[in-house]
Formats: C-alpha cells, structure tokens, sequence
C-alpha cells in the first residue's frame, strides 16, 4: 500500500529559515503518524496561510516571533483576518546567520543583500566589519543569491543551507549580533481538517469594546486570577481606524491541558471579538 | 541681528515620508519660537537618533506608529537603549501613497520598487490594478527613483512630493487600500537642551521583574485606577533573552498636565526599568 503525500507551505524559496523549520516539522513526526510529505514553496507569509485556509495543502508552517526583531506581523495580521486556522504545534528554531559571498575576503564586499530583519540582527557585525558596504534590503534571506555567481562583490546573509543550495561559499558563520537569536514557527490547520490538539501554551487573539477606559485590564485580570501566566503581548492596528487595536497573547498554563472553557465563556463576554488559535505543545529544534 | 539656524535630523533621503513630516514641524514652529532650520537627511532611523543624542543636531523626527502597519520597531528599540532623550510634540501626517512612473500606461510596468511597509499598504491595489508586476523591497520610499528615469518598465510607490523633486510623472495618486493611513511622529530633543513640555498624551517604557505572573497587570492596574485611558500597548524583545519584554504605553489624562509625580513613583517601584519619554500635545496635520 502506498501512502499518498501530504503537503506543507512554507514561505519560500528554498533555503529560508522557513524551509529549514518545515524539513523540521517532518523529520519531527511522530513515527505512528508518519507520512510523506511534499513542500510548497509560496512567495508571502499571507499566501503560505490562504493556501492551507483553501485546502490547497494540507499544513502551513509560519513565523510568528523572532526573539530579537519581535512579532512577524504578516501572520499576525493574516491570522486574524482568516478565518478557522488552527495551531497544531509550535517550533523554536535557533536563527544563525551566515555571510554568503564568492569573494575570499571582506575588503571586496561592496554590498550585502537579504531581508530586512536578517539586516537589523546584524548591525554590529556590519558595522565592525563590513562598515562601508552598503545593505540592501530583499523580500527573502535566499532571493538575491542567484545574483552571487557572477559578483563577487556581493554578499547575501542567510543560513547555511541556503549557501550548499546554491552551492556558494560561506565566508563567515554566526554573524548574528546576538547569539540567543531564535525564532517560533506555528504549524498550521485548516479547522476542517484538524484534530483538535492539546497543549500548556495557548495563543489568542481579541478585540476589546471602544472608549471603556482599562478595557485591556479586564481579560488579564481574568488570566491572573486563574494563576494563568501571559507570556506575551502584542498589539496590531486593526485597520479600520486609527487608535483601534487586537491584542494577539500568548499564555502558559501548566496546571490545564488546553485552555478551560469557563475562561473562554468570560474572555466572550469580555471581548468584542475573540479568536482562539490553538492550544499546542512546543518543540524546541537545536 | 542674524539668527543661527537649528538643525533637524530625518530619516532621507528627501521625498520620504518623514521629510514632509520634518517641513511640516518647521512650518508649524509658533510665531514666537520661530527660527530657521536646516534638514539634515539620515540614512536610518537610529542613526538620526544618535545625532540629536549626540547633539549633532537640535532636533530629530521619527516616525513611531502607522495606523496600518503599527509600531516602527527600529524607533522604539533605538528610544529604549539611548538616554535622554525627550518627545517635545508629535504629529500625525496623513499617509498618500502615489505611483510613479515614466511609463504612462499600467500594462508596460514590470516592475514596483518601495519600502517593504508601502508595498504591504497598497497589496490590494497592486493586486487589482498591477497583478504581474514584480515586488521589490528598498530601503526607503524614495531610494529607487533614480532608477526610474532611464527605465519606464519600473515604478516606484511614494509621494507626491517625491515625485516633484525628482521630476517624474505621478501615473495614479491615493492608491494606500486603506484611505484612514496615518502616521505618527515624534520631534525629539536631548534631554540638556530640552525646555520641559507638557501636554495630555504621555508615552513611557518599561521592563517587568521576571517570573511574577500578572506583573503586566499592576501598572494597568495603576492606570484604570487614575483613570487614565491607555491608548496603546505595544511589546518589544528586550533582546537580552527569548521571552523577556519591553512594553511601550500612551496614555491620555486630558485631566492632568503632564503625568502626575505620584504615578511615576508608583510605577518606578513596580517596573524593573521605567522611562518616560515625555508628556505631549499632538498636532493632526491635513
């Protein structure tokens, strides 16, 4: 008998830490769940989560946070806006930053390329030894590699991988500025087709009544009553008008496998909208 | 008698965003205070915040949220690691998104150049009117318009007013999917040459002791109980270690002058780190 692929989008190309954390996702199946599993390379972080939202694939794998840079907003801002997504688990993947060029020494790097939060996790090393070449943003850390070959007055920053991809040297590894550099990806559901996962970390996301001054404090009064720790939040513009926000929050609750539904029943009171992500466990990649 | 002029650092080149918000400080300057002043184009948003810390400058501009995109991480990070430094007013400027081009029809356009957070404020436009042109990010609205000149296959989305300095046809102005696009500046100063401001908006920052569950509910707590209407909450990495926080808070106390002493005194004992940024008037510019 043979099992038919299942399939995951990741924002591409090749060679993007998106990439390296889905080829994590699978060699992290569970071997009684194992299936093949075929990748889907998409060009924006909306696209990769519409795909999985149409039951064009059946996973998507995102990223949420970087621990330097902060919330990645595309999806913040996807998820809300997209209806029925479900985190099934979460993956901590360590970020480390390699300079990619066919030069064999820094003084003939006139320019470095590649996506703009790869630039601001790298400044200090920029600054210190490449500090007259100019940095150029990209859309992806991978893009721009293409352009190596035939430059060697180019350098790209992005993972190792993407350097034995493209088959281009490395010239420095680690050049990120901080070395606790990690970022979390949510792997992903269509509500249609999930089955509903447990876990102590849940992620949701709420919009609060307008003019009701302290709104905000009501629902994490209800956290901290519940000895409920919250270990992130982040607000987004809702974009429909100036000064109106979604709070997107993350909590740890040890004591419960998923988030209990009488603090669901009071978080809809609360709230003018209420979106529960998921309750996932995380996996911690090294 | 010749006055000296002062000097006012920005986020450059001219044409972007933040010159207009910098020509429109000078122009808003009360009759009284009048003085001439000299715009000193900066090649990133740190970078202009250095030279007024450093007092190369009198003054410095910098764009703080956008109403679409939110927070500018690189304003709020560079405001947490430099001292002293102190919001004197902000102003909103209304954000009009313009296609420039040398070509004069949409069908010939292969290319859209601009900054990565105008290109996310314009998705449904390009995806309407510009479905097969390539995206590419740039550094700023305006770096790419040189390039415009020998190429009409290429367009850039900025402003009006950067389409006139650099003499280039506008082809379709407002194209923002959102016509409610706004950003907020901050004009800043260094805290030895600061006149004190007061004003009904306070925007402060702080870290939290770790491990304390619910600490981010005791200055919230402090704020209700004044009521003091919070208008925003914004979370950033402290880049020390994953999962450890800065929070950016407004507040509006159309009561109170300026933050009252007592408040900043409970608050110090409750944060780790707390800095006030300043207490302000906002000016809406049209």
């Amino acid at each position: 008998m043979t099992i038919s692929p299942e399939t995951i989008a990741y924002l591409g190309p090749p060679g993007t830490y998106s990439e390296i954390a889905a080829l994590a996702a699978i060699s992290n199946q569970k071997n009684s769940d194992k299936v093949p599993m075929q990748l889907i390379p998409c060009l924006t972080i909306s696209s990769v989560l519409e795909a999985v939202k149409n039951d064009h694939v059946d996973w998507a794998i995102v990223p949420v946070e970087n621990s330097i840079e902060g919330g990645v907003a595309m999806t913040l801002d996807t998820l809300w806006r997209l209806p029925d997504l479900h985190i099934q688990y979460e993956l901590v993947l360590p970020i480390r930053h390699a300079l990619i060029s066919q030069s064999t020494n820094l003084q003939n790097i006139q320019t470095v390329i590649t996506h703009p939060q790869a630039l601001g996790q790298c400044q200090l090393w920029l600054h210190d030894y490449l500090p007259h070449a100019e940095q150029v943003s990209s859309n992806s850390t991978t893009e721009a590699l293409d352009k190596l070959k035939t430059n060697p007055e180019l350098a790209v920053i992005g993972s190792e991988r993407a350097a034995e991809l493209y088959n281009i040297p490395i010239l420095y590894k680690s050049i990120n500025d901080h070395p606790d550099n990690k970022t979390r990806f949510w792997v992903i559901k269509h509500n249609k087709n999930f089955s509903e996962q447990v876990g102590i970390m849940t992620s949701l996301a709420f919009s609060l009544p307008q003019n009701i001054p302290g709104a905000l404090l009501r629902p994490l009064q209800v956290f901290a009553d519940q000895e409920i720790n919250m270990s992130r939040i982040e607000s987004r513009p809702t974009k429909k008008s100036a000064g109106t926000y979604v709070f997107f929050i993350d909590l740890e609750h040890p004591q419960y496998k998923r988030l209990p539904n009488s603090i669901v029943m009071v978080l809809q009171e609360i709230c003018e909208t209420l979106k529960i992500l998921g309750s996932y466990c995380r996996i911690e990649l090294q």
